[in-house]
Order: structure tokens, then sequence, then C-alpha cells
């Protein structure tokens, strides 16, 4: 009899999550998915990009919600939420990144979340190698919320606040916020500009407007090619200020400054500061990004 | 003892693939991956985009090549493979949808390959409901080699074919192959044209080449806004003419015919062809789309 007792799963993080959907752990305030790195959320250099990684981050936050049983009718929001056409947006997200997992990587996502000021909840991740334990990626953000109708910002009702206020946790970010101010770029303070930028069908989410991560790539669009040629990002900070949709005409700015950006040779990080604007002006994101040179990746090269 | 003799996992599927990579089935030939669909491979309507389901079909062909302990250097080539500087490039993709999976469903893709003529090989694709085992997709596709260096197709040498012959089944297609011939669109023949089309640094895979399943958002840029709003893709025919890479500047051009073209109240199919080009007028990918009306999702309106 004690044989069937005894048993233990070897493997207990499979039996309790075989989808890999996630779970909530440690007493209940935080949850934990798991990832496998699939072959088309790497790039050119065989890495997760910094994409797939936010996109992570999108998942454990929504399916974190769900497993709280807070799920409304929409992405993310509670049902006093939803009763009230109230919709999270983000406001802030700062990313730091020690490594870049690779194809077939998997990566364990810690997500949990907190009181940011009255009226803002902060939500945390912890991004490490499933392997090695490894601390891979931290992050930290502040979501506010929106009437859904009138686009305007909103305090947290009480009857939202009495779903939440149950899972936070009482905890410092898991970074230290970076509350340098973020610079608005103009043509005369940016060394690059794309203009004509606009989304793709398939860039917008269930509520018809560009998904945060997008902007991502927006930025990158105007990051000199010899920074993400040879640099990775280790840091980004973005500050979110409007709404952009599907009609929306988008331009991008990049400012370089930081040790490497006088000397194409020079192999020390560099800085960048970024705005992203509608073509009247409206600022839809700030940031800033640091990067830090690649190591050569002799495996990307072979045979070529 | 027998309790623990008589003990079944009652997950089988979950132990022996505790992180969803995927594992060989049926006498060794077919190849099984699991993937839920996570929130950010769903469009504006809630369902996988047909760009996720050609990156679920990429990912298993890669991780069945991997399984089958055929995984040289490269991006699914085999040792064989790498020590010649061949690499494998998709010439033909067709791809029927009967069902699109939403948020949070999980999905089983098989995949086997057979031989393609002489010089070729054919990989197909079934993907189910993993709760109901409903076929929700089928697609066929037939790959060639191609020296890496040259970029000259290649036939395949008698080296390789010892190393794949063993993994060919001896099947029909999963699909009956379209064989009507793809139109060479132009100005003239067109209905809707998008110019200056590039990819962005996102776009590209480890080999600096845009992705063939990024060719598709492209196709979508130049298909009418009323197609992609009310019409969901059931089908689609790709012939990959030609690479294209980070400096590439694109064409997309769409022809719409069908029941559908000439009544936007219409709620019958609708049928597209389609053709990416360079500027020079070098051709991309031609394609072929249908498109049946999407039912009506009360889910994702509720409250707006």
């Amino acid at each position: 009899q004690w044989t069937l007792l005894d048993w233990k799963p070897r493997r207990p993080e499979m039996l309790t999550d075989p989808f890999g959907l996630g779970r909530i752990v440690q007493d209940g305030l935080v949850f934990r998915q798991n990832f496998s790195i699939r072959s088309y959320e790497i790039g050119a250099d065989r890495t997760a990009s910094i994409e797939t990684l936010m996109n992570h981050l999108q998942e454990t936050a929504l399916n974190h919600v769900r497993s709280a049983g807070l799920l409304g009718d929409g992405f993310g929001s509670t049902p006093e939420m939803s009763r009230m056409n109230l919709i999270w947006v983000v406001a802030r997200m700062q990313v730091l990144v020690d490594r870049y997992p690779t194809w077939s990587d998997v990566v364990q996502v810690d997500t949990w979340v907190s009181a940011s000021g009255k009226n803002g909840m902060r939500r945390d991740w912890r991004v490490r190698d499933c392997k090695t334990g490894e601390t891979l990626t931290r992050a930290t953000s502040v979501w506010v919320m929106m009437n859904k109708r009138t686009r305007k910002l909103s305090k947290i009702p009480k009857e939202v606040r009495e779903e939440i206020e149950p899972y936070f946790m009482d905890c410092s970010p898991i970074l230290d916020e970076d509350s340098r101010k973020l610079p608005k770029l103009d043509e005369s303070t940016a060394d690059c500009v794309r203009t004509g930028l606009t989304p793709r069908w398939n860039d917008l989410d269930v509520n018809q407007h560009v998904n945060n991560v997008k902007y991502i790539g927006w930025i990158f669009e105007s990051a000199p090619a010899w920074i993400l040629e040879s640099h990775e990002l280790s840091a980004m900070t973005l500050e979110y200020r409007r709404e952009c949709d599907r009609d929306s005409v988008l331009q991008s700015l990049t400012a370089v400054s930081g040790d490497g950006a006088d000397d194409l040779l020079d192999v020390s990080s560099v800085e960048c500061k970024h705005l992203l604007r509608l073509e009247n002006g409206a600022e839809i994101v700030r940031g800033r990004t640091e990067w830090r040179p690649k190591y050569i990746n002799n495996f990307g090269n072979m045979g070529q």
C-alpha cells in the first residue's frame, strides 16, 4: 500500500500544469507559467527577441487574472471593471534583460501585483532559466484604468479595489525605478527619424487598437542599424502617453547618446532616447533604451 | 504491489512531453506537438491569426528534424546538408483552415514528410483541436534544396537522400493539390496595390532573410479592408519564387474575384489572387486566397 501513498510525481511542475497554461504559487499571490522558446520567436541572432519576452509578460499577466477567477468579458478586466466599462492600460514599463534565451530553452515567468499610488497597480515579473534558475529578465510596470467608451483615465472604483486588493503583494518593485525624466525629442534633437509607419492588420488586438508590444518594433525602426547589428538591448523604459489605432500614421525618432555613439568600433554600451508620435505631433510613447555589445556567436555564421 | 504496476499516467501526453516540445509517434514517422494558443497569437477577432498557424507548422517541422536526430548546424538542415552548404527552401504551401482556435485552446499538430518528385520533399500537417479531436487545419508543402552560398537550387545529393529517405512516408498529400495556375498580376489586373513595403528588423530570421511566414502580412496589406473585416481566410496557396532580404522594397498586389466582389453586403465567399514583387518587377510570391464570411462574434463587442 505504501507504494501508492509514497508515490510522488517526479515532475510536479508538469503534472500540475500539463498544458503550460500556468498556475498560482506562493500563498496565492504569485502566478507562474513556463514557456518554451519557439523557432519563430527568435531573431537574426538566434535569441528570443524583446517582443517575444514582452509577449510572455503579457500572457502571464492575463493568465494570472484568469487564474484568480477575475477575468470579466474583456482582456484582463475584472467583472466589476467590465460592468463599469473600464479597461487596464499600461502607463509605464521598465525591463532589464540580463540574458536572452534561445530556441527550445524553457523559461519560467513569475508575476505579481501590488498597489501603485492611489489609482494605479504595479505589476512585476521575474523570468528565470528553467534549467539553471538563473534570472534572465526583471520587469516592472504601472497600470491605470481607462473608460472604454470615453477613453478617459479613471480612478479605481471602490468595487474594483475590493476585487483586486486581496491579490496585492506588499513589496518593493523588483527593479529600482528609473526616475530620470524622458526627454521630448523632435527633428532637431533626434539622430534618426522614420516617418509613415502604419499598423499592419495583424498588429491590432481584440480592441482594434495597436497592442503595446507592437510599439517596440516601431521604436526599433529609427534605431541605427549599427546598433541593432552589433548590440543587444539590455534595458528599456517606456512611457505610454496615448493610444494609437488602425488608421494612425506614426513617426519614430531616436537620439543616440552614450559612449559608443561617436565611434563605430567602440564596443562599449550605448544609450538611446526614443519618441513615437503621430504626424500631428501627438506623443504616443517616450522611451529610453540601453544596449550592450553582442557576443560573437559563431554558431549562427558557420558555413556562411 | 499491483497498485504500482497498474498505475498508468492519466495524462500520458503530458508525461512524455512535459515542456510541449513534441515527440515522434506512429512508428517513428509522424511528429506531434501541442500548442496552447497565447493571447498575443490572436487577432482583432479573438482567433489565432493565419501567421500563428503557419508559425506552429514551421516549429513542428523544425522540431521533427531535431527529434529525428537530423539537425545539423542550420535551421532544419541535416548534417550532410550542412556539410554541403545546402538549406531547405519552401517552394509551395497550401493551407486549408476549417476553424481557427482561440486564446488558451490547445491544438495538436501532426507532421510528416514524403518524396515529392525527384528533387523535392513534401511536408504535410494536420492540426486538431486537442479536446475534441476535430480537424482544424490541413496543410501540404513542397521543399527544395538551395546552395547557401550561390543561392541556386540544387538536386538532392545521394548522401542527403540517404539521411532523409528513411523518414519518408508513402502516402498521398493530405490535401488535393490545387493545380490551377496562379496568374501573374500587374497594375492593370490588380484591384489594390501597396508599394514601399519594407522588412522590419524583427522580420528577419537567423539567415538574415525574411521568413516565409512574414510574406503573408505583406499579402494582406493589399487585401481590401472589407474582406479582412468581414471574412476569414479559409484557404491559401502560395508559390515562393525568389528570396527577399532586409534591404528589399516590396509591392503587394491583389485582385479580387468570386461572388462577393461586386456587392459589399453579399455574404458569400470571395477569392483573391496576389503577387508580391520587388520594385524592379522580380516576383517574390504568387498566391491565391479564399475567404468565407465571419460569424458574428458578440463576445468581442460586449460593452463597447
